[in-house]
């Protein structure tokens, strides 16, 4: 018997494809997922893709489909449904993903940048629920984005806009991975933060991430620091400080209403906090001072969400 | 006789208070123009308005005027009508200037951002007309711009929006005048530029840098380039490249379909081309590669022009 519409959110990530069935408040009711075949190219994640939608399918028969929205990393040209390249996979040049999908599914495809469609997420139903202006910042291996700006999500020439990650904040820094040195990404990722914490650790042989996993990883180091390691608060001090140089950026850029911050390093925004608005208060101009930083409402699932959202509102350009 | 409806433009800035009368097509029609009276604080700075309206209105008494829109250094409040600061002019914090200026008018007045306002006139009048995304840099004393996403002006919170002369780009660069270290703005204005000439001159006495007007300025700068100087060349190179550097981050950010240059310096655009291009190619990520750098289409007058259209249009949020 058929009830309510759903719709399917797929997360496709550079080590995971995690699917999700939606319903109409935001819910997400069943998941599925596996790791990325890296080495198969596209052809052989859509197969993934088709996998674990068929396995969501099957264990919920009486569900409607409205359709399956695709989070994926960027550039992407989300009006003609062509990812352009994917830095973390090989081979996903000006791949045709909608229409393979599509081919695959028989549904309606929809694709989004991922950090468009995790700012969706939020905005339709996490920490950005009601607001007209906020910026989404998602801190992990690397750094993503996406705003909702005059109550629209941003979504710019073939819906490339809000790559936050690649600005570059320091001409002399470390080279990112798209090539521009200095990028926001290659500085205050988690990736960043580890390396610096890698750094660190030789100069602190007593320090306790030592005893943390190795390589060290974001979570080791807020660990250490919530028990007081002074290497460890040092680093994350640092980290607040990287991460308020390209908020107080934002900012200036966007003036939303809230910031809401995701991915992985958002677990340490307790530890950061202080430190993130001590650099937004010397030198964001102040009428931008008071705007507050909050955690995502939605957690890891922003991007699954928000894909699905595509097909649960009308307002796509 | 009453004629067509018209609307009037006033560019307030720290040098010159400027109006125009603008017409259903974007021509400004008259103009007139005073020194800003920097120490007489907002009173003084109504009155000029408000006499250079006069002016605009007595001789073209057949003209029936929609509004006023007024063309203001930020940041601001357009939606509350608040001037909040200007950096360049004493006196003006939390000044309810629309109050003020309908008051003295009686007329309706309406206040934006002048890059936004700039921005406007460009993608209704200019360069950017009939383009859906865009980007619009003014680089003159300050950097100012405004950016059109999805086929409407981005205002955000408060209309306080796109300062985007107020990005880092350097954690160790010159302190700009908002208070922010390394703000584009900062490095590559026109004050930068002829910041860097100054140094540049007493290391080459036989530059021709020094016949010109002292202190030197952009336009100086560049006309010496022309004429083959070899420091001349070499700080274009350099402005070239810094202007390079913001305009990456721009269009990772907005995604532009074009990116309009107009202030000052613009009028080096020719110069600076090949650098800005060589930038772009070198560190945006490739789908942004191919987007093309142009002139401001309406000069001088983009702010007038786009802050009259205010009236003009039915647009505004």
């Amino acid at each position: 018997m058929m009830t309510d519409a759903y719709a399917i959110g797929i997360d496709l990530g550079g080590t995971q494809v995690r699917a999700g069935l939606v319903d109409w408040s935001g819910k997400l009711i069943a998941r599925e997922s596996m790791l990325t075949d890296r080495m198969g190219g596209p052809q052989a994640v859509v197969e993934q893709i088709g996998l674990l939608v068929d396995k969501i399918i099957v264990t919920k028969p009486e569900c409607m489909i409205a359709g399956i929205g695709v989070s994926a990393p960027g550039p992407l040209d989300a009006v003609t449904g062509h990812i352009l390249e994917i830095a973390t996979l090989k081979g996903w040049e000006n791949t045709p993903i909608v229409e393979m999908l599509e081919a695959r599914l028989g549904q309606n495809v929809a694709i989004e940048n991922d950090g468009l469609a995790a700012a969706l997420g939020e905005w339709r139903y996490g920490a950005g629920k009601g607001l007209t202006h906020f910026v989404y910042v998602t801190v992990s291996t690397g750094i993503g984005g996406g705003v909702v700006a005059d109550g629209r999500l941003l979504r710019g020439r073939r819906g490339m806009a809000c790559h936050v990650g690649h600005m570059s904040i320091d001409p002399n820094g470390p080279r990112c991975g798209c090539g521009n040195p200095g990028c926001w990404e290659a500085i205050a990722s988690g990736t960043a933060l580890a390396r610096r914490a890698q750094v660190a650790m030789m100069g602190d042989p007593a320090s306790t991430l030592h005893s943390g996993p190795q390589p060290i990883d974001a979570g080791a180091i807020f660990a250490a620091a919530r028990h007081g390691d002074g290497t460890a608060l040092k680093l994350v001090n640092e980290e607040a400080r990287w991460l308020g140089i390209g908020l107080v950026n934002l900012l200036h850029r966007y003036s939303p209403e809230k910031i809401v911050l995701g991915g992985g390093l958002s677990q340490g925004l307790d530890l950061m906090r202080a430190g993130i608005e001590a650099e937004i208060a010397a030198h964001a101009m102040v009428p931008f001072r008071t705007v507050s930083v909050v955690s995502a409402g939605l957690g890891g699932d922003s991007g699954i969400i928000g894909a699905a959202s595509l097909f649960q509102f009308s307002d796509r350009i």
